[in-house]
């Protein structure tokens, strides 16, 4: 199938999406992929297969590409006298901000492109912790207790040691930290406010098990990935989730009951429901204690979890094929029209 | 001072937009204001100030005036040999869809231009009312107790009658009906879901008191209007809100005890922190057996709620001084470089 893989962006996480992409082209080989690249200065280029390489990015080698405008219905490569236009669906693979918080989706909207990816909505309620928390506790999906500080209004936290700092806004572990004395915790502050002004602190949870399940909505049904427990030291650091983001081999089935994937797959499904359609996502839950927590909605996750399938390419095929249709409201001129003739004009 | 005043939007308040759009003109006369019209297509239109008519645009003369488009850090009109830019300060004036649901302000940040209006998360909260309540719950904001109902799933309703249908995401009344008894729910839900997929059910609430109150953050802290209890019969309909959106002469203080004030003001503060900065939301408050209950937010309301603030000309000038600025991560290429060389590339 023909298929635009949209990444880079202006986000801590532009060199991953790079990776992701690299990825998807081993991963989606039969695919015929038009690839283009968001400079992090929001331009967008238009990259040759196989210049899919990550030095193409980092020695700036893109910006000898053509250059695209967006435009209603595609992307644009505007000539002296022609124009080359590119509307195939978009798969947006821009991880972090722009991709995730948002600004992409409405974008990819408001100009009448279809994508693959979360909807705004969507966005809010992943891209920003503190909001995935209002969700679960909405929708009825246990989460780990959490308290919020603000750059502007440090506050006594009344979380016990050891606990995890977060910027509200980030994935990939970045800027988190694990403290686990006071002595500590100026330190991990400073480092969560750089990345954001708001910072979530949890507990940090001994002996909890983790286990990341994907899915998406096509064809009328769910469809699940196989849930895999990830490898973890303490937890993943930046440069070996950045690793874990060109994963193409599929893994190894998590050894769990059929009734924690069920349960896994009840919590998922509440998340998902009326709100990421058009997105393939991936739910990072804790067990512990026999409780199912939801810890982190990736909504464009690393490589678009492509190894917890067993037949991507089929995915993405049936989700290209079952993307929400916005509806843009019909306008009409009728009150306007009422009123001039109520005042005889 | 000088601000484009952008208006229109596919929206079914797109009409709206336009009656707001003239009263600011009116309103904000010491101005020096660009008006950029957002057609229904969502191609963008240059209105001479003189031209800013009703009759303009249901008579399809804005088709006519010049085009433009938008780049980084404004609007372009574009001729054969040369571009004129247009970058001032925006003021989103488009209500529902496209400027009310993130689409806007996702726009304007991807372009790196300036506006007064909410912000993506913002509008998520405030332009779903099945949000406001998640927000409202998480925040410690009382409100309406609610159900939810989806299109593909009829469900019982719990609630006693009489109750209020409405569509999850559409302001100025539209679709809204009170069903007082069972025979006239099928037809109340067969209009609410002509506008959502998703609609909330409410108790109709008897002897409620209304009050609109209005603010914005600038220079530093939080500015009141005046709280309003506006006319009101069972309820507005969209005709009479419409009417409601051209008002341009301020309004009486309600009569409430300064205690009372206080505690719109509270709750006001407690919705707008850390999610409306940038904005001029009005909140629409219920009173009921001495408890103040959040109804709804307008993030962008009609003619920008002028009519509420003695000096709405500075609140404007102030705001746009004030304005939250979007920081745009440093994209660099460290993990690559380092990969790289590992690699011995």
């Amino acid at each position: 199938m023909k298929l635009t893989i949209l990444f880079g962006g202006a986000s801590f996480e532009h060199e991953i999406s790079i990776v992701s992409a690299i990825t998807l082209k081993e991963k989606l080989g039969n695919f015929d992929i038009t690839f283009i690249f968001c400079d992090s200065d929001h331009t967008f280029y238009l990259i040759e297969p196989e210049k899919m390489k990550a030095l193409t990015f980092s020695k700036g080698e893109h910006k000898k590409m053509p250059r695209l405008t967006v435009d209603q219905g595609g992307f644009v490569q505007k000539n002296m006298f022609s124009k080359t236009e590119y509307n195939n669906v978009v798969l947006n693979l821009i991880h972090g901000s722009d991709g995730e918080d948002g600004t992409i989706a409405a974008l990819l909207d408001f100009y009448s492109i279809k994508y693959i990816g979360p909807r705004v909505d969507a966005c809010t309620f992943s891209y920003d912790k503190r909001y995935t928390k209002y969700l679960c506790d909405a929708i009825g999906v246990k989460s780990v207790k959490y308290e919020v500080m603000h750059k502007d209004e440090h506050c006594n936290i009344q979380t016990p040691y050891p606990i995890i700092i977060k910027p509200a806004s980030l994935g990939s572990s970045i800027g988190v930290s694990i403290v686990k004395e006071e002595s500590e915790l100026d330190y991990a502050l400073d480092v969560a406010f750089e990345f954001d002004d708001t910072v979530l602190i949890e507990p940090f949870l001994e002996g909890v098990k983790e286990y990341n399940l994907a899915g998406y909505f096509a064809k009328g049904e769910m469809h699940y990935s196989i849930a895999e427990e990830p490898h973890k030291e303490e937890f993943l650091d930046f440069e070996k989730k950045y690793m874990d983001f060109s994963r193409s081999e599929q893994v190894l089935k998590a050894q769990l009951s059929e009734e924690m994937v069920l349960r896994l797959r009840t919590n998922f499904d509440k998340v998902y429901r009326n709100l990421f359609e058009g997105a393939l996502i991936r739910c990072d839950f804790f067990v512990l204690n026999d409780e199912v927590l939801l810890n982190e909605i990736n909504p464009i996750p690393g490589s678009m979890a492509n190894y917890l399938f067993e037949d991507f390419a089929t995915a993405i095929e049936d989700l290209a094929q079952s993307l929400p249709h916005a509806k843009r409201p019909k306008v009409t001129y009728d009150y306007i029209h009422s009123i001039s003739q109520a005042k005889g004009k």
